[in-house]
């Protein structure tokens, strides 16, 4: 692009057009967004222009547009080579979430090929990255060849996006992390499509969360985020679907790194807690349908060994070793019932607060996560407890951090009189195809 | 400050809050506006901010610490020891407006000290600096000691604000014009009075333009300004009062620089068009009546040859020559009626625009102003003329300017048929005190 293209429009323009609520031109998308890559928009014009599409919101037409755009900015990968259909999973992040490590293996041992992309945790969610490094060798950073082997030979990878995806998507996600406007609906759903997309699979599931633990907390807001990201990847000829799952409780037991690995090799194992067992059974089905599998046995394949078969070639083949033991902390620290009673509330949330202070996630990009750090639950709601049984501990190597980890789960939990009913919230709600 | 007050607020907290239409906290805003003088609150995060108050506006109470912030950020100014009453005059800007020229002395000449802090000229609208560096030898730029000095013997100063003058607003200002957010009235408010009050004026009287050739074009929204500066001002301790004066058409019958000069020094020998004369003679007794002296008879000085005298010390004050010759353009292009009728409409945008087109203003803050460029209109709305009668005279150094500035005239005059009845708009709608 020459120097008089990159006068083809005025960044001022832009802004002033999406702060009015009109629509930005295609011309105009495709501009803003190679100028950007540049740098010759600069983060303060893109930081008001992200404030006023948070505040205003973008057509379908426009988010399409923006998608496409970013796909442009970098490379894309093409995996029609392999020789079997792809489908991919992405979740809006939540606690306790480590679904994709058993859901990989899962849906790989079908002969389906499990490009899996995955991120780093940031604030009180966890990264399926940060919870595979807990295994001694495994490495995230796989070049795209060796991705396209692993793919072939096992059928599931688990990695870091390349450096070369969606570079514009990279430079604007770091944005509005400090700009107040992570929670733009068109700006979430493209940061998240864009990298899909221009990664090639053919179809792609997506669990998007709501609950206090979720990252878009209010259902309405989550299921129009779910709806933009389907009409998205459809209209990007990638077979696309979506589940509304609830984020209020912490997911499974686990909630850290290391244990979080433990957890799921349990439900590979063909046991694990049922919440896990469900919602990765739900994923399954789902993958394997738009796959063009929808009546496997994906339960029988937990049972049977063969999803962890998977699980064990896929970690060697990233150079972890199945076998080898996970860190364990130094100090824990139980807190007990009071009371005899019925746990009828166990917010994700501050539980998801609490372990990040533990030391289970990190605060800024640059910070090293402590693997063996984290929260395990030994009761969730409907439990019936006794006075004195352990209600869950707190794991880390160094005492000092619990108080401030205690200080976050006050009023998190609560227990009310024996026999006192409770109804748990379905945890998968709605599918949007 | 230390580190740890740096670390007091969250700029992202704060985004969110105004954002979410929230309302910031005092120490918040004495925050952001410290933490963004020193850097530590980054231009994109002040421009998803400043997008968001665009949006979503601000109270009167967030509106004030805002300007005190910005008035914190710098030095202040102190005339109270010149022994007279202090009176500004600050104009929104316009089209031919060169109404300090005239005023600042015609008001000096009552007594009064009159420190007239003037900008430069950005895009259509032209600068009160540049208009004087018309006159050979005359600078803007004095110490505040000269500024004292000059008040003290002559009266009336004009010249640039000194650079510890708000420096947060300075960067804010310069942010704000390359992120679609010049228009914030709370922004606006707080950068003109934040270096109004800081500039430590008893009285200002604030000229508000709405019309095409205005800043803010549409009436109601400069009402709303005019009225939050006042309220500003009153907060402050200052005597505000402003007045609301149409700017659909050029003031006067010049638009440049040294042909402004030229006009305004007509005006103070007694004669000039009657629009600078009525103008002037509005404000100048808006002016003195906050000084003390309503009763003054301020058309009197203009006529007996006072206000002319304090405009020759001044300028000699200030290193020029009030007997130099002004620049003189060396080619002019005049275009004529080219049938009998009465001029309907004359729009002041497109005036600005070819004015600043024929080198009168600047596109970028650096550039120069070409002095003895503009344009000098021959007829004003509701004048009869006859086929072949001249309209106006552009003038330049170089020709090659002249179809692009009348390009920019295309339309922007109307003659309709001989007898057309004609009502002018009158040049002072609102009084606001």
């Amino acid at each position: 692009m020459t120097d008089q293209t990159l006068e083809a429009f005025d960044a001022v323009d832009l802004i002033r057009t999406k702060r009015d609520k009109g629509e930005l031109t295609t011309d105009a998308i495709n501009w803003l967004i190679d100028a950007y890559t540049r740098e010759y928009v600069g983060n303060e014009q893109m930081a008001a222009l992200a404030m006023a599409i948070l505040l205003h919101g973008m057509s379908r037409r426009e988010i399409r547009d923006l998608t496409l755009a970013m796909i442009a900015s970098g490379e894309t990968m093409d995996f029609s080579g392999l020789g079997k259909t792809t489908v991919d999973k992405h979740s809006t992040g939540g606690v306790g979430d480590k679904i994709t490590l058993p859901l990989m293996p899962l849906v790989a041992s079908y002969g389906v090929a499990v490009p899996q992309l995955s991120g780093r945790g940031l604030g009180h969610t966890g990264g399926t990255l940060d919870k595979l490094e807990s295994i001694p060798g495994w490495r995230a950073d796989i070049s795209n060849e060796e991705m396209f082997d692993i793919l072939r030979d096992v059928g599931g990878v688990i990695c870091a996006a390349g450096k070369g995806l969606a570079p514009a998507d990279k430079r604007l996600y770091a944005l509005r992390d400090i700009t107040g406007t992570v929670e733009a609906i068109p700006l979430i759903a493209s940061s998240i499509m864009s990298k899909k997309i221009a990664e090639g699979t053919a179809a792609l599931v997506l669990d998007v969360k709501f609950g206090s633990g979720a990252f878009m907390q209010d259902y309405a807001k989550a299921e129009e985020l779910a709806r933009t990201m389907v009409a998205l990847g459809q209209d990007a000829g990638v077979k696309t679907s979506a589940l509304l799952t609830n984020m209020s409780v912490p997911l499974g037991l686990a909630i850290g790194n290391a244990n979080e690995v433990r957890e799921s090799v349990e439900v590979l194992a063909g046991g694990g807690p049922a919440d896990i067992v469900e919602l990765t059974v739900a994923l399954a089905r789902e993958m394997l349908t738009l796959a063009g599998q929808p009546d496997a046995d994906v339960e029988e394949a937990l049972k049977d060994g063969r999803a962890m078969d998977t699980w064990r070639r896929s970690i060697i083949a990233q150079g972890g070793d199945p076998d080898a033991a996970l860190p364990v902390a130094r100090e824990t620290h139980t807190v007990t019932a009071d009371a005899d009673g019925v746990l009828v509330r166990q917010e994700a949330l501050p539980f998801g607060i609490a372990a990040w202070r533990l030391g289970a996630g990190r605060a800024r990009a640059q910070d090293p996560v402590l693997h063996a750090s984290g929260i395990d639950l030994h009761v969730k709601p409907g439990d019936v407890v006794r006075a004195g049984d352990p209600l869950f501990t707190l794991s880390a190597d160094d005492a000092g951090r619990f108080p401030r980890a205690l200080d976050a789960l006050e009023g998190a939990y609560e227990l009310a009189a024996p026999g006192t009913a409770f109804t748990p919230e379905p945890l998968v709600r709605t599918r949007i195809a």
